[in-house]
């Protein structure tokens, strides 16, 4: 594991992707949107099974709002650390923070706000109980 | 509706997006594919309301194999005519040929092959006989 | 052109292609600053030739911030109409607000904030005073 | 490094990215094209600094053709071992192959054709020398 950032327990990363890359030579927004999801995945993984789990549990964990604070470009093969932490864990909605940086260097940052819904209906339902109980642990001095 | 190139029935057009090129300064080879796609989603939007009156019915069509031939580099903001045809619809298995043109220069071609399968078992299954013979009436002069 | 919401005097229209969709069966959450760019390129193409023509005068126009709220599902082959317009045009800095409409169903919206940089030294710059004005002309009412 | 495949002296892992997924709930057809990418990359990498060494040297590498067989549909966070080789390095061209594994299984095949280029012209060029060296070096046994 890496060594995450101040305040964050959990980080993973990625290498830029030639095809994440645009005419302008740099990532393309929308790919850091892609990256915030590699990084919720790999967070989640750490419990009972992760998202696989989340879902043959019978939830899906929307997305219902993004933000990204692009601070400076990120180029073709460049390697990111995805810093990631779950914050506002609480009935059906949940939030991540994160921050993205080539080495000691801040390029972008940013959050996610998720809602669980029930798979079938995909009406909003509550986070089941051992997830709650595992975030809770390990963000506890967030 | 455009004018096909010969040998071909249906065309549409796609203008490149900025998110389809890379840092090369032209469109990605994966963005091919997507176009392809695109036309094969507007080939069959024709018949009795299309992909989603085909899975309505409890079919998938799976790409089963895909071939392009990148002739000449597209680029940002370019309007690309994505000529289509079906060829071989037999049994389970069908295939589309394609040929990509920017205004009267041809860009691209190729093909992919599909197979009609059970939307929930995911098993090959013969293609609706309507589908069948709506695309056997438009490409009988192929 | 299509009718724009109230506020908006500009608007464009996607269909949801096979490809912007995940496995939870909607478009996938990145889908939509694609989206968003496609309606900037169709904005500003507008004005002298467009984007093509910024960068032909050695500009670029970075985006250095995104926002989305997803308010509902957007499933494949849906027709979604992206109103957007420019608000705070000054100095080097700009900003889009979008709102995303399925018929007269709001499904998302949100805004994108970007600056113009030298194309060569990637630094900041004024963006173009034609530019400035004939946005402010189409905007004045905004 | 991972054990390659019978015939190919290089792999690397993918894991299926959410994202790459589309409604059919298996990865896109077009995502198998960013993988081979990949595999490209990590390919190239192991020799003087890899492909961003290619371009600081004045060249480009396109892509002129792709081919894929989906032998067997791909899921979410599936691991995929992308086994690559390279076949047929002369004047101006290269070819890749690849062969992708779950497990024991193969999931897929195919191959894709380049063509080295000067990267300011965009016009064929022969490929550097030492590339052709170090290549033809590791697939000896090809």
């Amino acid at each position: 594991m890496l060594l995450a950032m101040d305040g964050f327990g959990f980080s993973t990363e990625i290498t830029v992707r030639f095809a994440e890359t645009d005419a302008q030579g740099i990532a393309h927004n929308a790919s850091y949107l892609v990256w915030y999801e590699v990084a919720r995945i790999e967070y989640l993984a750490r419990f009972r099974g992760g998202y696989k789990t989340i879902q043959d549990e019978g939830y899906e964990a929307l997305t219902i709002e993004s933000h990204v604070r692009y601070l400076r470009p990120v180029f073709f093969d460049d390697r990111v650390t995805v810093n990631a932490r779950v914050v506002d864990l609480r009935g059906a909605r949940f939030r991540f923070e994160y921050l993205l940086a080539r080495g000691d260097e801040t390029v972008a940052d940013g959050w996610t706000q998720h809602a669980f819904v029930d798979r079938e209906t995909l009406r909003p339902t509550r986070s089941p109980e051992w997830l709650t109980a595992a975030i809770a642990a390990v963000e506890k001095d967030g």
